[in-house]
């Protein structure tokens, strides 16, 4: 079976390349009600595929929202994996920095262009086409499969969440793929242990009840501004750089020697981080490298503060009120809520009489780690070393992904341990994701689709 | 002279309205490109109304900007006293919360509306109804008068520095006269005898090449904004409010008891500045009252800080860079320039090498102190008190203005001392300039007249 899915996902290469250009002819932008049909027609397109293929049962479930497509081919008697990915896309903007139509993939050299190409249609359409490999030369596939596919992911995935509670049952699975992120470059592949979470605040402080004069005014009361640059201010250490919220380090794990061990064998330096980001210097919580900075250690960021005046030239304002975004990148075991309430605690202990200050919770993720040690993920390393001809790193990923947390607290099954996610990707660093010009590297989707193929015939013997 | 000046002043209180309400009808807005020609028409009518008075000179002077009114009727064996106001106003937005029309002025019980009624041109103007009861009624004045208006006050009067510096002969004078402030209400007259300088400045804080991802990037690099927050925090402790940049107090001279002393004659209370600012609570620098603490305290005040994202919503971003508009007032003897190098010093000395600084003065203004004792300034309070039947208090500014250090230092002559700067007012803390639905309270306006017609004559005799 695994010879002949090869075989054939290399003879149809071209074909492939062709099918997801087509997907990404459809603008699915999730977020732009305009584009509401185009959603649709991308998940009608997906469902389409599945059923040529062969999938015996394919839905487009509708939700209050962008469709969301069920397909599964089960009844073996094999372990059972359930694939996520999705088929919607950010937006263009801004679009006249695209050098080629966002909506009209071009090949060039080695790369696809088109928005969604890499995030997430090129990665999710290797999977599609590793699965038509099977279905199309054997008539089966070598596991059971169950395929969700949603229209939402780049909008946060309101209605994934209800669908996979209520749907617990139908997508019962023993471990779950995702290939949704970036390698390292076109022969370091990646596997992802894990995801930080995130709490994102809004922290107001306010104060006179209209803007004053600081002329007239300056000295006779505090000011919105000040107070709350001094809360800010006391979030964080500037020398070590350690948060400051009592009780904010209490749930967070130091790695054992291997974990660190596995995080430092990433070719990630200081030069890299002075490269991607320009900075005059590196610089981050003290007894941490780079890689374990940027992924296993929490973070603390401002990421900008209303107020007053920023327009050109001067005024003198006492703004009445003054209002800071700050997010907190969670790592296991930190709870988002435990964290809400230790912030809260915190500034209410700093804040002086003369203002009042108002906490807000706009978003939150709990961070997720995942047992690299499983099966189900030393599979993905093994299929990762044939496809690609390269062994991964291992890696925590940085960003946040909601669904991973609630996946597993969703389809985990009783007795059974927390499901395994294994997070894999084809994408890379350079792909522009989310910004104009993104592309896919096509040797990445052709290697990409063999490792799927692998890795469905090594799940079939776990 | 002064009983016939004062008898044609009451007989003549519906026609100075009504010439009053004339010249708030051209729209003198100095700031708007469009309403250039307007703040010369202004220009013009004051010229206008001092030659038809009888002023001996009058001349409408160009500026790269708007032109100056300058007029005299000097050669009497008597000092020499220079008044300075100005007839350009302050825009007018946001115009849909006038209830009236902000340039077709109405009187509504002792009240007239209009933008400049109380900035300047009403009090401009009782100064000019006040020359007219002489000249009218007794052919002279009773002292040498220069009158200087300027058309652009509002916009910090680029021109009337160089004119001051080029023209120190012609404005040569022993007192200048300046009517452009409040009264804390209408029985409560105010003798300035001082305003707080400014420094205003831009604090730069750049740190990556780019906006980076806070989920890849969050913990490899400072983030500008904390770095900035950090650096802000340190410039005023957070219980005595006292501004912590090494050497700020230096310069600053101690009240003696006399001078606290009047201060706190003024009838301004913790009960007032709750009233006004709507704050939950007052607080300022320990050790010293509200009067003082809006007075003759420097300050530090944070305007705003830009940089990063505040529109709804969350956006996970490291902003390449962040920049807060701060500024001080300052009190004699601070020097501006030399507050800045300590900023500066203070600022470079804690900045980490993640990031860059830059530090820009975009506005200063040098602090002034008056010698209330002097004969121009109390022969002030005396008219003040034949004026409105009320003595006036004492305090100082807790604004700038610019012109005022300017003048005294371009007019002050050679073995006389400091030039006494004489600042009175007949506007009350309700009139709301610069806002919409601007008004001058009329006995204000009526008795505001008879007291520049008693200060000059008391300047008589000096």
């Amino acid at each position: 079976m695994l010879e002949k899915a090869i075989t054939y996902a290399r003879a149809n290469r071209q074909s492939h390349l062709y099918q997801l250009q087509d997907w990404l002819r459809i603008p699915s932008i999730s977020t732009l009600p305009e584009h509401k049909d185009d959603v649709r027609k991308a998940a009608q397109f997906a469902a389409d595929q599945l059923s040529e293929m062969g999938f015996h049962r394919v839905d487009v479930d509708d939700t209050p929202g962008h469709p969301i497509v069920y397909a599964e081919n089960i009844g073996l008697d094999t372990p059972t994996l359930l694939i996520y990915g999705h088929f919607d896309v950010q937006p263009v903007d801004p679009f006249d920095e695209w050098t080629r139509h966002p909506f009209e993939p071009k090949v060039e050299g080695d790369n696809l262009y088109a928005r969604g190409a890499s995030d997430d249609k090129g990665q999710a359409f290797a999977v599609l086409a590793a699965l038509e490999s099977y279905l199309k030369t054997s008539g089966k596939l070598p596991v059971n499969v169950k395929v969700l596919l949603e229209g939402e992911e780049e909008v946060i995935s309101p209605n994934l969440f209800p669908y996979l509670r209520d749907n617990a049952e139908k997508l019962s699975a023993d471990a779950i793929l995702i290939a949704d992120q970036d390698m390292l470059d076109p022969k370091i592949p990646v596997v992802m242990w894990g995801v930080r979470g995130n709490l994102y605040t809004e922290i107001e402080v306010s104060g006179p009840a209209h803007d004053l004069h600081s002329g007239t005014f300056g000295g006779g009361v505090d000011n919105p501004l000040n107070v709350l640059v001094r809360l800010l201010s006391s979030l964080q250490d500037g020398g070590t750089r350690k948060v400051l919220i009592p009780g904010f380090y209490d749930e967070v794990h130091e790695l054992n020697d291997e974990e660190r061990a596995l995080i430092a064998r990433a070719p990630i330096n200081d030069d890299l981080g002075m490269y991607l980001t320009g900075a005059p210097a590196l610089d981050g919580e003290a007894g941490y490298s780079l890689a374990e900075r940027v992924s296993v250690r929490p973070t603390l960021e401002i990421h900008g503060i209303a107020g007053g005046f920023t327009g050109e030239g001067s005024k003198t304002v006492i703004p009445s009120k003054a209002t800071a975004k700050v997010s907190m990148r969670l790592v296991p075991n930190q709870n988002p809520d435990e964290i809400t309430e230790l912030l809260e605690t915190h500034l209410r202990a700093l804040c002086p009489a003369t203002v009042n200050l108002d906490v807000r919770v706009i978003g939150k993720a709990t961070p997720v780690k995942i047992n690299y040690k499983s099966p189900a993920v030393q599979a993905a390393a093994i299929a990762y070393e044939r496809g690609f001809g390269a062994p991964p790193v291992y890696l925590r990923g940085g960003g946040s992904l909601p669904i991973v947390h609630t996946m597993i607290e969703e389809l985990s099954q009783p007795g059974k341990g927390e499901i395994p996610v294994v997070m894999i990707g084809f994408g890379l660093p350079d792909d522009r994701t989310h910004a104009p010009n993104e592309k896919f590297h096509l040797p990445n989707f052709y290697n990409g689709i063999e490792t799927v193929i692998h890795y469905l015939d090594l799940f079939a013997s776990l």
